[in-house]
């Protein structure tokens, strides 16, 4: 398939969002946002790096993909709106394949209203999908990282862990076990972003948030380190699904803290505003669990505290890091 | 390197734009243009597809991947304000080679005041370098190409062929000849958009526009169908370096109509704006010249032809396109 005709055959036939002033067809994409502050972010996912297509259907890549840039969105509080997207594919790599892949960014895009607005389609020898989503917040009203304050309730939505289990059971399970652990595989492949939750945060002032791409251990460092203060974790607080139970201690233990891919939301809010946000959750049919607090510690600021099993440890940035050289 | 080090290794110090809120250091950046249109376009680099490290400096793959994306931004009439870099990066490329593609972004970004404010960067097998830059256009202001009117006056900025004719040096040119055609090597190397001329339009009421990657004749094909319009183009107009004329006729010719990568602007305007265009071109000191006219033929409409040695024929589109399958 030549490159047009293949473009041809991804572009929207209509666009869901009034934003968008000239979508795919010209030199680039026109968006109009009156008033609001626009957030962007890019997100690349690489063959046998991120995912291997012995796990990974094409559907579940692209999916996946667009999945990790909108909870990028959702950990600024804001709203996704559009999406360019760049791709280096093999030759291996079939037409229908390649659609595939699109069927899957459009598949979430659906949920939140939005629209592929342009993109760059070039040969490679290994697939590299680099998303780069388009969001808006109302001006000023972006969540940082910066913002956790003493005494703050620390939370994180849904539960931890079912992402790397869900990649354990494609890589290890029985197809016996692949059908009682569906709950896990589906969240490894189809992860839902928290937006439609922080979007009805509005009215709570301040919270400090970051989206779980990489294991809490991760991303709570970060917001100490952003923040400059103290995270005070209780582990027996940290949720996890029923079944994951049924797996050793020290696999739970890793998956809920490192390993990644939930694309939960942690963050901190103040003890006043804790009610509301339970009260927002409820409505919004998202769990949350409280798993900690912020401290002043000047000793120990910047970093993470593990209280488990009466004792307290230093919890490091274990995520692991695509870069290593 | 850690992705980390390698981060903190290239976050700039400062933004030099206002409108970045939130940079590198976040889940995603912020931007903040009021009562402007946003721009967003992306463009991506593969080695061994769209450079050599035979020919291409690391600090000229960045400078001329940004080049690329900054000349969309102009093609559609705006300024470009940011980007965001996602790079997947083999082992085989040293910290210092990285840097160097970064520090050849960053030597054009200087040039319009652009920041970088995000990123990815992972492992692959093969450097993959996707730019998505942001861009402002006042409102309802952008060009299209679908905006060529019967009557209007073809222009190009530039002279074209350049880059082609360069990469051709580069491949197969002894030492002397290098130095003698330093220009061509340039001109592929840095290409420079055409964003200060084009900024200066702002008062032409209608402009169809298109930015030239891949060759006139591809270029053109894109604002007749666009248009549904007939574009005839006069070879014999169509501006070139004097050097070039050292080249064989069919290398001048196929450079010329389908070299691409120059960079250079193709566009269509009323024959009563021409003279202001003129002014405008002399102003920010940038060539124009006039290349043909555009004619409403329904019968020919959607197509472009070319007036070379007494005889008019078709030009088809014959830039090449990087997807064949």
């Amino acid at each position: 398939m030549e490159e047009f005709d293949f473009i041809r055959s991804i572009k929207p036939d209509f666009y869901r969002q009034s934003s968008v002033v000239k979508g795919i067809g010209d030199d680039a994409a026109i968006v109009r946002h009156t008033n609001k502050d626009i957030i962007t972010t890019v997100d690349t996912m690489v063959e046998n790096v991120h995912f291997s297509s012995k796990t990974t259907e094409p559907f579940h890549i692209g999916y996946r993909a667009l999945a990790a840039n909108i909870s990028d969105i959702a950990a600024m509080g804001g709203m996704p709106t559009s999406y360019v997207v760049s791709i280096a594919i093999p030759d291996s790599w079939s037409a229908d394949e390649l659609q595939e892949i699109y069927h899957g960014m459009d598949d979430l895009a659906k949920v939140f209203n939005m629209d592929l607005i342009g993109g760059d389609t070039v040969s490679g020898e290994q697939l590299v999908l680099s998303i780069t989503v388009l969001g808006t917040v109302l001006k000023g009203k972006a969540r940082y990282r910066s913002d956790a304050q003493e005494h703050d309730i620390i939370f994180v939505t849904g539960t931890l862990g079912d992402a790397a289990c869900g990649l354990h059971i494609l890589l290890n399970a029985s197809q016996t076990d692949r059908e009682k652990y569906r709950y896990f595989i589906d969240r490894h492949r189809m992860p839902m972003p928290r937006v439609s939750f922080i979007n009805q945060c509005e009215a709570i002032k301040r919270l400090s948030l970051n989206d779980i791409s990489d294991g809490i251990a991760n991303e709570a460092n970060e917001i100490a380190v952003a923040s400059d203060k103290t995270l005070l974790i209780e582990y027996n607080k940290v949720p996890s699904h029923p079944q994951l139970s049924n797996f050793s201690s020290e696999q739970q233990f890793n998956w809920m803290l490192s390993g990644g891919e939930d694309f939960e939301l942690i963050g901190t809010v103040s003890e006043k505003d804790w009610e509301q946000l339970e009260t927002i959750a409820m409505k919004t049919n998202t769990k949350i669990s409280a798993i900690g607090t912020v401290r002043n510690d000047l000793k120990k600021n910047g970093t993470v505290w593990l209280q488990h099993n009466h004792e307290s440890n230093r919890l490091k940035k274990s995520g692991y890091t695509h870069l290593r050289r």
